[in-house]
């Protein structure tokens, strides 16, 4: 178990281009103590379990192991129901790589970008499309978009 | 992920002898429809992810990963309140292995056997020891005696 260190933002404007990979994700448990994931992108599939974040919510307790995606595939069918689609698209700023999730279905209209830092004050290039910071909004876990989507948002 | 097809009795009289291992092991989700369990057991560990039984109570889907114990030692830490701490007697009687789990801690006094069968009506040995079967009976789920100790029954 490590620790994963990211910030998270909404993005705004054209989406930059980039290598993209469709993602599908459930949940056997959503709860913010514990989520415990299961993810099946590209070819891959990981099982993930984290801990919650802690008071800057840019810090969490992550666990993670790849596993047959067919082993994948049959865990999602006892995930709770509100399974996550999306899309990943990966593109370089600076030193750093952002992650830009683009969701579908019942998340459709939400587009947010996460970047990975090794310290909690590590800086980052800031690129136009940049929009809001969310980290530590946990209603922008997906774990919580799997139970209350973006589209039934006020 | 495969079936998990066993049958589960109270334990009365005089415990059997057998080879006996500790396990204490805790819950990331203790719901029956899905629950997934960190356990460590003697010198290993594994992560056990099991959907709800069927209409018998006899099948479960189950999915097992053994795990280093150092990262079970770390999961146990962000799991629901309620660890479950037992040793298991494994007891050869005819063809089969009986499976005593001896309950300690909150759930004291509770005694059970578990007989793992290759299908529903495999038939098998019933030694003197073995008391009322309470297979499919959820209360008698490890994840719920997590939840609702053994002392806690009125």
């Amino acid at each position: 178990m490590s620790q994963e260190i990211e910030r998270k933002f909404l993005v705004k404007g054209d989406l930059p281009e980039g290598k993209t990979t469709r993602i599908v994700q459930g949940y056997l448990s959503s709860v913010p103590e514990r989520t415990v994931r299961v993810r099946v992108k590209g070819e891959r599939a990981f099982l993930t379990i984290k801990g919650i974040g802690n008071e800057t919510g840019i810090s969490r307790y992550e666990w993670e192991k790849e596993i047959p995606v067919q082993e994948a595939e049959q865990l999602l069918k006892i995930c709770e129901p509100g399974v996550i689609e999306k899309t990943r698209t990966e593109v370089e700023v600076g030193k750093h790589t952002f992650e830009i999730d683009h969701f579908f279905g019942d998340n459709e209209g939400l587009v947010m970008a996460e970047v990975e830092l090794s310290d909690e004050a590590e800086q980052f290039d800031k690129p136009d499309w940049l929009g809001e910071e969310v980290s530590g909004d946990k209603r922008y876990y997906n774990s919580y978009l799997s139970q209350h989507p973006f589209k039934t948002w006020k």
